[in-house]
């Protein structure tokens, strides 16, 4: 059976996203990244500003914020911190999303969101330190930080918002299917790799 | 620059050792998983009965006799216990193996003795558990103990093996360049996807 949903986390840099781009223009899936944010703007009520504060990079278990932003709005989410409107948003609408099917969706913990379908393939893509900053200062630039730390940072970032709402730990090889590491196989080879996995996966092989 | 050698972690039931096997032969590859062992015997001057002893499965942690087996033989090892001649053996063999080329090593922490070399791809293969529940039972049969035990106990065993001459976790994603779940991809796709991987892989992409 086809695999109908495609999760992909990455690490920051590894080139997890074009990828992912690359796998949806292949098998003719919708992509989304960003697109689920704005589904959440959308279906949520909450404003942009809230949305993006508290996506993925989100900073909030270090904020003054996340322990005072407690809301008594009017969009059934009464009582609740900001932080878990938004990751409960973000999750009606990834499964929202998977229902339609026919879709590639990075981050924003998606595998364990999905976790009990079995349409879905869920993906790792990693690479070696070297290979990110390369890739991180052709695509964003250098700034003052050094390249490592901005790379620590950033996949710190995502480990910490991952395991806020998953209890799971994030890049634990039990919560995928296929891990690529990127740096060695190529960018290319990733995505042609993924889309053969998911043409020919089978649902559950005995 | 094709990957002259594979190394393969498995855990047990996955079908790690099968499809280590199946890339062997359709690369034209040595194979090499318990034939370590024999080399070891050959090279080390060791007993077959220490070198199985102290091979991947040794439960010395827990054995009073790993803190007693100190030797003073005359085989270079003086004043070592056997376990740590065994796995110096080990590695000094898996070397010799890699330098020959074209290869294909299961287990015994080859990917941690072989992580200096750029024309090594390190392979995780993991598994769901009922998948490897049929596995283990349709090759090994039931025994007493509960299969699930069986495979967990098994694991257990591997993760010490390697922890305990790495100083590295079994089965950490930073430690392979491609991991895949056979129950969800399939025995022969995860073979082919392998020879896929090593005929194409680069040495460094940037």
């Amino acid at each position: 059976m086809q695999k109908k949903i495609v999760t992909i986390s990455r690490e920051f840099g590894s080139g997890g996203k074009t990828i992912g781009k690359t796998v949806a223009e292949k098998l003719g899936y919708k992509f989304y990244d960003a697109e689920v944010m704005d589904k959440v703007v959308k279906e949520s009520g909450l404003s942009r500003e809230i949305v993006e504060r508290y996506d993925e990079y989100a900073t909030y278990k270090n904020s003054l914020l996340y322990t005072i932003a407690i809301t008594a709005g009017s969009n059934g989410y009464n009582g609740m911190s900001f932080a878990s409107q938004v990751q409960i948003a973000q999750a009606n609408v990834i499964k929202e999303i998977a229902e339609e099917g026919n879709c590639v969706i990075i981050g924003r913990g998606a595998d364990y969101i999905l976790r009990d379908r079995e349409d879905c393939l869920h993906v790792f893509i990693r690479a070696d330190m070297d290979f990110r900053a390369n890739r991180v200062v052709s695509i964003y630039g250098e700034t003052d930080k050094k390249i490592e730390d901005r790379i620590k940072d950033k996949d710190a970032k995502r480990r910490v918002y991952y395991r806020s709402f998953t209890m799971r730990e994030w890049g634990d090889i039990a919560n995928y299917d296929l891990m690529l590491n990127s740096a060695q196989i190529g960018i290319d080879k990733c995505a042609d790799i993924i889309c053969d996995v998911v043409r020919s996966a089978k649902s559950k092989e005995k």
